[in-house]
C-alpha cells in the first residue's frame, strides 16, 4: 500500500487522531460528588472570585487551541475549515507526544480577519494559549497582531514562527561549517508569505544585515509598486541596496537561499551564480525549490529541505511543542523574539562539533531533545526578562 | 475532609478533569508520515472535495462542544466563562464515561446572544454537535433556536432538555403508582427559566393538558402584563383557565408540583392544599423547594429531588450522555421532541413493575443503562422518522 492509501486508511479506521481522556475517577457516587455536583461548585466559586485560579482548578493552564480557517493548508491552499482539520489534529497529536501539551483543534468557518479575531477572543477564556495554523497571509499577520494586543495568553502562528526558528537553528550550524557570519552573509528569501516574512524578521532580530525577499514578481524593495501592508513593512528593513529583478537576477553573489515557495523555482544554473560555499534551504513541500542532488551539482555546500527522506530536515516539529510547553510552564503572556532566538540556539546546540557536518545540521525530527531544549530556552528567557508568572 | 475541601483538592492536584489523548501511534518516521506530512494531505484532499467526509477522517463525528458563557451556573448565577469551566469539564467527563462521547469545553466570553450565536456558528465545522450549558434564560432560547435554524449538527441545551426528559421519565413512573394520567393531572411548574419552560413544552408534547407556570411574581397567564418573549409564548399554551395569584393560591387542588426554582418556597401547609396522592418534584439545587420529609408530612405520596442523598434523584445525567451518543451514532441534524419523548419513556421503562415504588421511580444516577436506553431511543426514532444519516 502507498503512503497515501495507508494514510487514508489510518485516518478512516480511527475516525481521526484524538480523543478526550478523563483525569478524575468516576467509579462511585462519591467520585461523582467531587467531579460534579455538589463538589464542583467549590472550584467554580474560587474562580468566580479570581479568574487566575482557572489555571489551578481547570484544564486552562495545560491546554491550547489549534486554530485554522483552512486557507493555507500544506501545499493545498484554501480547502476550508473542515479540510484543514486533519492537519491541526496532527499538530495536536505532535504537541501531546513531543510537548505533553493538550491541544484541541478549532476549525474556523470565516474568511473575515476581524471575525476570526473576535471569535478567538470570545473562546479564549478556556485556553492557556492559541496556536494559529494554516491561515493565509497577509490576514495571518493582522489576526496574530490583534490577538497579541488583546489577549493575556500567548498567541503563536506556527507557519511563521515555527518555520523561522527552525530555519535559524539550521542556519546557525550551517554557518559554522562554512565559517561565515550572519551579519556578513547575503541572503535571499524566496516566498514572501507568512513563513518568508517571519523568517526575514527573525533573521534580522538575530543579526542578519543583507537580505532580499523575492516573490513571484521578483525582488521586494521599498521602490516596488503596490504592495500589501506586510510587504511594505518588511521592505523598509530588507533589501537596503534596492536590488530589483527576478530571482535569477537576485541570486547572483548570494551566500544563502531560503525557499518557502514552490517546487522547482531554483535551478542548478542559478546556484552556480551564487558565492562559494553557498547554503540552500529549499523548503517547499512536498517537492523543494531544487532537489538536493541538483543543488550540490550547482556548487552548494549545504542543502536542507522539509523532507524526511533527505538529510537536514528543517521541520517545525523541532520547535512548536517546546514553545508551548515552555510558554505554559512559565505562564507567559507572549512568546517574544528573545525566546525564539534562544529556542533556535537551543536546537542548534544539540548538534555537537563532532557530529556537525554538511549532512547533519539539525537534530532529527523524531528526536525528543529539541522540545526539551526549546521549552528550557523559553522558560529561561521568561525568568530572565521577568515575564514568567510562575 | 468535607466534600467541599475534597472537591477543591481533587481539582487542584489534577489541574482540571480532562486531557487530550491520541488515537494514532507515533513511534517512528513512518507513523509521522501517516499522521502528519506527507500522508495527512490525503484526508485533507478528500474532505476538500466533500465536507461530509470529515465524519469519516476526523474527530468531527465523535466530538461535541460543551459551550457555556457562565451566566447560569448551578445555583451560583452569573460567574463568568472561566467560573463555568469546572462544570462543563465535569459534563465532558460524564459524557465520556456514560456515553463514550468526546466532549470539549468551550468557554464563551460574551453576553450578547447574537455574538454567542455567531461564535458557535464560526467554530461549528470541527464538531458533530453542540451541547449548550448554563446559559441564562431568556437568551438561551434565542441562542438555541438560531443555532438550530442555521447549523447542520444537533444543538441541545441541557438545562432545558436534559431536565425536561428526566422529569418526564420520573413522572411516567410516578403516575403509574398513583394511577393518574398525564392529560388529567393538574400540574404546577414553579420557576419559569430555561428548565421550567422546557419542562412545560415537553409535558405538553407528552399529552399534559392542565398546567400552570409560576415565577416569583406568581402565575403566568396570557393576561399577565409585561413578559419576555419566552413567557408570552408559553402563556399561550398553558394556564388555559387563566388562574392568577401566588404559588400559594395556585397550588390548591393540584396533582403535581414541579419546582425548578429556589430553596424553601414550598411549605407543608401548601402541600396540604393539594389533591390526594400528590406528586412533588422539588428540584432546586442544592436545597430543594421543600425537604422530602416535610412534603410527606404535608400529604405527598411521591417526592423527588435533584439530590443523591434522597430517593428519586431527577438528574440530567440520566439523559444527556445517551442523547449525544444516539445523535452522533445516527448522525441526526436535530434532536426532536419525538426523540426526547422516547428517551423519557426509555428511562422510565428501566424500572420494572416489581421494583417500582414511591422511593424508586427512576434508575440511580450511576446506573449505566439509562444512557444506553436513551441512545437506543434516539436512534430508533431517527430511523423511524427517516432522519438518520447512517
Amino acid at each position: 500500500m502507498s503512503i497515501k492509501e495507508e494514510a487514508l486508511q489510518a485516518h478512516r479506521v480511527r475516525h481521526g487522531k484524538l480523543e478526550i481522556a478523563t483525569k478524575m475517577p468516576l467509579n462511585n457516587k462519591h467520585d461523582l460528588e467531587l467531579a460534579y455536583t455538589p463538589g464542583v461548585a467549590e472550584p467554580c466559586k474560587e474562580i468566580a472570585k479570581d479568574k487566575e485560579k482557572a489555571y489551578e482548578y481547570t484544564i486552562k493552564g495545560s491546554t491550547v487551541a489549534i486554530v485554522t480557517n483552512g486557507t493555507a493548508v500544506l501545499g493545498l491552499g484554501n480547502i476550508g475549515p473542515e479540510g484543514g482539520l486533519p492537519v491541526i489534529e496532527g499538530k495536536a497529536l505532535l504537541l501531546k507526544k513531543f510537548g505533553n501539551v493538550n491541544a484541541f483543534p478549532i476549525c474556523i468557518d470565516s474568511l473575515d480577519p476581524d471575525e476570526i479575531v473576535r471569535t478567538i477572543q470570545v473562546i479564549a477564556p478556556g485556553f492557556g494559549g492559541i496556536h494559529l495554523e494554516d491561515i493565509k497571509a497577509p490576514e495571518c499577520f493582522y489576526i496574530e497582531d490583534k490577538l497579541k494586543e488583546t489577549l493575556n495568553i500567548p498567541v503563536y502562528h506556527d507557519d511563521q514562527h515555527g518555520t523561522a526558528v527552525a530555519v535559524l537553528a539550521g542556519l546557525h550550524n550551517a554557518m559554522k561549517i562554512v565559517d561565515k557570519s550572519l551579519d556578513s552573509m547575503r541572503i535571499v528569501i524566496n516566498g514572501a508569505g507568512a513563513s518568508g516574512i517571519a523568517i526575514a524578521k527573525l533573521l534580522l532580530a538575530a543579526g542578519a544585515r543583507h537580505m532580499v525577499l523575492c516573490d513571484i514578481n521578483g525582488a521586494i524593495s521599498e521602490n516596488t509598486g503596490s504592495m500589501n501592508e506586510a510587504h511594505q513593512r518588511i521592505a523598509k528593513v530588507t533589501n537596503r541596496d534596492f536590488e530589483t529583478g527576478t530571482l535569477e537576477d537576485i541570486i547572483k553573489g548570494k551566500d544563502v537561499f531560503i525557499g518557502v515557495s514552490v517546487e522547482g523555482v531554483l535551478t542548478k544554473k542559478m546556484v552556480q551564480t551564487m558565492n562559494p560555499d553557498c547554503i540552500i534551504f529549499a523548503l517547499a513541500n512536498p517537492v523543494p525549490e531544487i532537489m538536493p542532488e541538483e543543488a550540490i551539482k550547482g556548487g552548494a555546500r549545504i542543502v536542507a529541505t522539509g523532507r524526511s527522506d533527505y538529510p537536514n530536515q528543517i521541520n517545525n516539529l523541532l520547535v512548536f511543542p517546546g514553545i508551548f510547553r515552555g510558554a505554559l510552564d512559565a505562564r507567559v503572556r507572549n512568546i517574544t523574539d528573545e525566546m525564539k532566538l534562544a529556542a533556535a540556539q537551543g536546537i542548534a546546540d544539540l548538534v555537537n562539533d563532532e557530529e556537525l557536518n554538511e549532512n547533519y545540521i539539525v537534530p532529527d525530527a523524531f528526536d525528543k531533545r529539541p522540545s526539551i531544549a526549546v521549552s528550557e530556552a523559553v522558560i529561561r528567557i521568561a525568568r530572565k526578562t521577568g515575564v514568567s508568572r510562575i
